[in-house]
């Protein structure tokens, strides 16, 4: 009877995660949050001969949000950059700490072809605030995270912010990939998670204790 | 061996739920299913500065069947009224016995912020028919449920109607919340349902037994 | 503590392939992957009174595609067609050696009504290829499922292909159903998917080994 009380809690447990956008984590990237792609590398158009059209103040791609939103396990709901290597900048939905990134591709049982999933990956941070100039000053970039997505493992792999970007307050990431799984083509990113927590929520906590 | 059994059986039943729009119930307040929102107070606009227009007969905001639609765990997937009390008013799918009514909001682990949940609710019920006036003899509304959204709990809350509305059938109810859990700007609904059966099955169970 | 984690493993695959549009198996027919509906029979209109247009050239309902897209457990995300027998036809993304079939409708748990739901099925497969020619001679045709949908099991149906297909190469099917679980008026599709291998690695496979 015991056991069956600690089954019982363990699905209740993991599906009230699944339920919760998979992880049960907030994530200050999600477009319906109010996060947008405000740059990206070139896109690749996958129906060939059919082209888009940038909107033309920004250069940022309609569908560039799709990397903001969940797949719901479908493959196709992702954004496709040209080539191997690319990249993408993301304004955040508020000024947080970051705490982790989750990078999602389809998963391997689904997938028609996982060759254009991102390998060697670098996601670095900062406070953009009204600055609208897109040039940043480099030393005021934090590099937050440097991993390899495994197409062995979970769909969605999670990679904590290095300690020695300290608790630097961020508005803006830019993920850089230099290389995929194999295809020559494209590179389609499913989507890009930041998790962590809101800088003034850290003040007024540290105002309160 | 019977564990293992018993486990398996507890996962599959408990998945095969969460498959069937987290509750595996019948919600006759469904946009998908012909239920529709046709009257609310004042909606709240989250991006301000944008105005949005009503659609001139009704009043009705375009995003207002949000909360007649699943919501999947995404933060945002709402639709927000003005200030900390108010009310929305939904034609159902078809005549029915009501039997339990379900408020669902953002779950906790994903939220940004939850002080915008509902807290203190009422729902009424009664048959408009094809009775257009907006009027109804209040002698022939049926007080449904009262109750208080719990932030603890899970996020989908279901309560049973009182025994009090007896087995009235209904096919538009009322939610009024005169509370919300500290947001003094706006109160998100995510989504509301109503379970129960059709009236005429009821009449026909009657005829065949 | 054995017996914990073996729960703990039954529930995390499950979960697993939940997530992974429910079976964790390729659709060949997935709307997202490139598959279009390509003829069918009469539509139903849903909203009586309510004229829908079909796109002049090739006759083809622009929700038809609803059948090629995940339903997510939700009442309606259906295309519905006319009367208690009809038929599909669906160009798959790619040439596959056939293995499976999945019918899907929507769970009992959540329906208004099953009457809907087709009753007795046959899909056939041949190869298209660049045949604009919608008459194919019968002698390519393969027989791949001939099955019977049942109400009281799981609501997604899968059909493993015949052995008498053999390991033809195909591009596209067709549907017939030619019976209904009891509604006059209209048969609703929720979903139709094609499992499979590519056959171009299968070739592949044969040189490499
Ligand atoms: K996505
Ligand atoms: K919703
Ligand atoms: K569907």
């Amino acid at each position: 009877d015991e056991i069956r009380e600690y089954a019982r809690g363990v699905v209740e447990t993991e599906i009230e995660k699944h339920a919760a956008d998979g992880l049960g984590r907030v994530d200050y990237a999600l477009a319906n949050g109010g996060a947008a792609v405000v740059r990206h590398s070139d896109p690749y158009d996958m129906r060939r001969g059919k082209l888009f059209s940038l909107s033309p103040g920004n250069g940022v791609h309609p569908n560039a949000d799709k990397m903001l939103k969940p797949s719901f396990g479908e493959p196709g709901q992702c954004f496709p950059l040209k080539g191997s290597s690319g990249f993408v900048q993301i304004k955040l939905r508020a000024e947080i700490i970051p705490e982790a990134i989750t990078l999602e591709h389809v998963a391997k049982s689904v997938a028609y072809d996982r060759s254009s999933a991102p390998k060697d990956c670098r996601i670095s941070g900062w406070l953009q605030g009204r600055n609208t100039d897109s040039l940043i000053d480099t030393e005021k970039m934090f590099l937050l995270a440097e991993f390899t997505y495994d197409l062995e493992k979970s769909n969605a792999q999670t990679f904590n912010v290095l300690s020695s970007a300290g608790s630097g307050v961020i508005d803006t990431i830019r993920f850089d990939f230099t290389s995929n799984h194999g295809s020559p083509s494209h590179t389609c990113i499913y989507r890009l998670r930041v998790h962590g927590h809101e800088s003034d929520s850290v003040s007024m906590m540290a105002i309160e204790s």
